[in-house]
């Protein structure tokens, strides 16, 4: 046994719901030893009744059995466990306990004080909607793709795809620093184009590089795209780190796209993982996307209506002391799914089409039609 | 149809092997898809015969049914598709497949030209040893916890475990920078106890705080622990990115311990995500970490003996320009295990218990039995 501690707490508590699959039996004590792992990470027998056991160990606050062979519990930690940090905050969540097969983190409640420490989206929904001159309209968004062109190549799609009436041209994801069409080259000329595109209409359409970079080149290459006036970012939190994304959203006055690269393991399995709300949704909410990219029910990928629906409920929820967030629904999306998509999502949407625009007669044409297809 | 393009690469190919679950029917168009979407995430039907379509796009090497509904398939892609970077390296072999569902990647194989653009472990094996003065000896470790504890408290542990006998006294994962022990004064206490005890010992004991930092405090608090002569660090890849692991093992000369946290998401679902051997040997090896820690069989998580053969195997079995990592098992384990665990693992394995040692008479006297437990 240890001796006891004693600790000045504020009592503001995260809470946080886990789903356990499995015998139901079993939960009572899942939950019990997901509590100490999530914290002390210690023999709880081991320490004594004082303000480790009572506070900084997490607390089952309830358990109920919501389906068959499926308890879900709601545990609290005491906020000053994270430090009031984000890296902290994930190891809080999910560190250890990612390992256990058969649990699942499916909601996360943050109290308002240690959202006050997160930025949110700096621009958010309305801040994007002025940006762009875009009162109540879906965005359109779109990649630069394939990977292998030159940066010339890509410059010149991004300028057609401009001026037929994207709002948004991002680099696909798949391009960093290749010597095919390396980041600096690729950034300057794309940059180019898309101003150029917009002085030619009048229109303020914005260009995201991919910002997919190794840790000590991360800064430089963001100087590269300040300089070159970008529009805004693209950012792979599951490459590049959660807190990275939070860290861009506190430093750098424009606005930031959120891709899934990665993450998709932490959904992929029903019954283990974290949530698609809480992955797409909160977490890329809380750390400062203004979009969050994710690939939508009925295109390459398999996320269900409820999945998407999650998401975009996540990333749009009030929540306090943090904007809402455009849902970015892409995963081979095609131009005649365009008006079931927004009675779907409504109209606080961005929508990503990318490959289908190729198909047609020239990428302005299909970038008119896109714009077209919303009524704008 | 986009026009042709001409590349000039190298020819050297990373080869990937990927599970499809599910009908075996189904492999051939799933494995055509992934070489696409895992590469130019663009309609393969669009890409005219040239140098994209041909080398650009991974190849389909070989596909092979090895169980009831699971095709193995290898995939290869072109170096060049990496820009030789670890984060787009993630992105070519699991970035957008990662969200799939039914897939999983469970073999990396990177050419030496790559493996050459990657740091691997600056001490590993060999390094350890003659740093630690234990020619063929396993190595033994520990943690400090739980949190709750002052940087007193923590450091009075540090200076018993020491002098009791471990080689490697890190912080428990969960130490970030909570109120109840802050970065700083916990790495000067602790830093300053063990090397007091390696003074009255004359033995070389190693501390490892955690660098579980914002992105913007990794530098600060890297020279915090540098300033204050730490033995080695604690570095979680699941939260701050497996290319700040790599950055450090290429920039700071120190022995680098990786640790699972979230990482576990990667691995928890046994029909997708990343294979053990891939997440906690091969990636945590490549990146730069000299011992690489994980749940071993029969603690308090779920890995089978398989899972840790293959984690041990891949720190450790030959692969070009890399050093071998020690296989750091824990989660759970005791003393009275420690026989049957070398007996697993062989003598090439840091042991690593935590809890265990605070059952006993006095931290020192448990630490002593652990030290013998190993026959040193």
């Amino acid at each position: 046994m240890i001796d006891p501690t004693t600790l000045t707490l504020s009592g503001l508590r995260i809470r946080a719901t886990y789903d356990f699959h499995g015998d139901p039996a079993e939960a009572r004590r899942r939950a019990d030893a997901l509590r100490v792992e999530q914290t002390i990470e210690f023999p709880a027998d081991l320490v004594p009744d004082d303000d480790i056991q009572r506070e900084v160990v997490g607390r089952v606050e309830s358990l109920d059995e919501i389906g068959p062979d499926v308890v879900r519990a709601v545990v609290s930690y005491a906020v000053e466990t994270t430090g009031w940090e984000l890296p902290q905050l994930l190891n809080v969540l999910w560190g250890n306990s990612s390992i256990q097969p058969g649990v699942r983190l499916v909601d996360v409640a943050l109290p308002e004080a240690l959202l006050d420490h997160l930025p949110g989206p700096r621009f958010g929904v309305s801040g994007l909607r002025r940006l762009l001159d875009a009162t109540d309209r879906p965005l359109l968004a779109t990649a630069l793709k394939p990977m292998g062109l030159s940066p010339e190549r890509l410059a010149a799609q991004a300028y057609e795809l401009a001026v037929g009436g994207l709002d948004l041209v991002k680099d696909d994801h798949s391009l960093a620093n290749q010597e095919f069409a390396a980041y600096r080259e690729r950034v300057l000329a794309c940059s180019e184009a898309v101003r150029r595109a917009s002085e030619d209409t009048g229109r303020r359409v914005l260009y995201l590089p991919s910002l997919n970079a190794p840790f000590d080149e991360l800064e430089r290459r963001l100087d590269v795209a300040v300089s070159a006036g970008v529009g805004g970012l693209l950012v792979l939190p599951g490459l590049t780190g959660l807190d990275h994304l939070r860290h861009l959203a506190r430093s750098v006055d424009l606005p930031l796209m959120g891709h899934p690269a990665l993450l998709g393991s932490f959904t992929a399995s029903p019954t283990s993982g974290i949530a698609h709300g809480v992955v797409y949704g909160t977490l890329m909410r809380v750390a400062g996307a203004d979009l969050s990219i994710f690939p939508s029910y009925g295109g390459r990928f398999s996320f269900s209506r409820d999945e998407c629906r999650e998401i975009a409920t996540a990333l749009t929820a009030p929540l306090p002391a943090t904007a809402p967030a455009f849902p970015t629904p892409g995963g081979g999306m095609t131009l005649d799914r365009v008006p079931e998509i927004l009675d779907f999502y409504g109209p606080d949407v961005a929508l990503l089409i990318g490959g289908d625009l190729h198909r047609g007669e020239s990428l302005r044409a299909t970038a008119a039609a896109f714009r077209s297809a919303i009524g704008a």
